[in-house]
């Protein structure tokens, strides 16, 4: 499976302004099309925080790491600024970037979402890219998206802002993410699983997952209470489609059983 | 300002199936406390994964580091064992935790949560801490929380379920965070700037800024529209009250005048 990491910048993100749902949302695109998310991480708008956490994320030889927000035209959004710090690379004008930027801000004046077209310091810094870098389309917003390749991985810079971070990614990164993940195919079921208690399903749940090795299973969690049944999840990822198919519905049919063995009845499959 | 960083555990996170609002519910108490969250990350249940980064946090001297999640009694839950393995201490049965398992499944069993109250090999796992560290009330779920203490960190580990998590926070934990945290006044205002381009204001808010170094100034970046404004938060915290309005209002004033300057008008503050 691909591995992927997601950084989220931003310290409205880490002092509770806004809660961080553009991860929650990658994660589940990346999950769909059969990628792993290993770890998702926010931080502050720091420089060198920044370039460290890409640094260590390039170490893990991570396969696609996607950088969000810090892409704009204000000092403190200094994405680009640590990717060329975390890959050795100079910052500099990319032509198309700017050329791009300019265009932006020429339909934006037109539209009259801005007073004027012209070019300033903090409109060209959204073209500033790391040497090497690309800038992609962003069918929505100033700020191009920015794709970084250093040895194995691939860093993919999208703006924060949700609306932009969608329309790129449902659009202009699509050939990008089909040329890294291929045709996989995920399937997940959820049990609802008559039993009040975890601490009784947590063996059961253990053996099946041992004769089910390429199945993920797992509980969720919940509060105590007279009526609470568990939620089971059973996932599968594989290329082949028929193979996930008879994956998951051996792993059910063997949780069933154990659950039985205990006298706890699986209610239904969602 | 004390030092926190905020570590959520689980798969499910990283799979998508749950949007994870407890680390963003944290960060609001944190920063309202006068805390600065300089990092939340999201790791799967991956012992060696959850060990590295609480080594990490440790090694960056962060002063109070929060692991969300994995206490419960199934295999996939190794919170205390990662935790164990980073501070260098053996897991051990901790009496006092063991009884307040104890005694919480014979609460259960006596509401009809649970179908019995004896104590099973997944039930005492909730008892099994790092040695040294202490139990926490829990005074929903059957789990403690719990405090574990290394030079200058402490590490407080609290269940996934939301429900209980809040319940630890907002009861038990707090004389621990009054000890850590002491009085600190944090004040937060919104201007609502009549500018629809983030690139015209960027200057200003670095200009003001500059002037006011004590205080925090971000735009925060939105879609481009006719009739966008942005939003701009000012924040700053002290054990002052008096300073920390001083400072709010002066930072206000520059932000009005240099926005006027360059013919923009602050519409309101909220």
């Amino acid at each position: 499976m691909v591995t992927v990491e997601i950084l989220a910048i931003g310290n409205e993100l880490l002092i509770g302004d806004v809660l961080d749902t553009n991860t929650n949302w990658i994660i589940k695109k990346i999950t769909g099309i059969g990628g792993q998310v290993n770890r998702s991480v926010i931080l502050r708008d720091n420089l060198d925080a920044i370039a460290t956490e890409i640094q260590s994320a390039l170490q893990r030889k991570t396969e696609v790491i996607f950088t969000i927000g810090g892409m704009g035209p204000t000092v403190d959004d200094m994405t680009l600024a640590a990717i060329a710090q975390s890959i050795n690379q100079p910052l500099e004008a990319n032509k198309e970037a700017i050329a791009f930027v300019n265009q932006k801000y020429q339909e934006f004046a037109k539209k009259g979402y801005v007073d004027d077209s012209k070019m300033t310091p903090p409109r060209e810094k959204m073209g500033i890219l790391p040497m090497g870098s690309i800038p992609i389309d962003n069918p929505v917003g100033a700020a191009p998206a920015v794709i970084s390749k250093v040895k194995e991985s691939t860093i993919i810079s999208l703006p924060g802002v949700p609306r932009e971070l969608k329309e790129i990614f449902e659009n202009t990164l699509q050939p990008i993410l089909k040329e890294k993940f291929g045709e996989i195919f995920f399937l997940e079921k959820v049990a609802i699983v008559d039993s009040k208690d975890e601490s009784v399903i947590a063996p059961i749940l253990n053996a099946v997952s041992q004769k089910n090795p390429q199945v993920y299973i797992k509980s969720r969690a919940k509060n105590f209470d007279i009526d609470a049944k568990f939620k089971v999840t059973i996932s599968c990822c594989s290329s082949f489609k028929k193979e996930v198919i008879q994956a998951i519905n051996k792993a059910i049919q063997d949780l069933r059983q154990e659950l039985g063995n205990a006298g706890i009845s699986l209610d239904y499959i969602e």
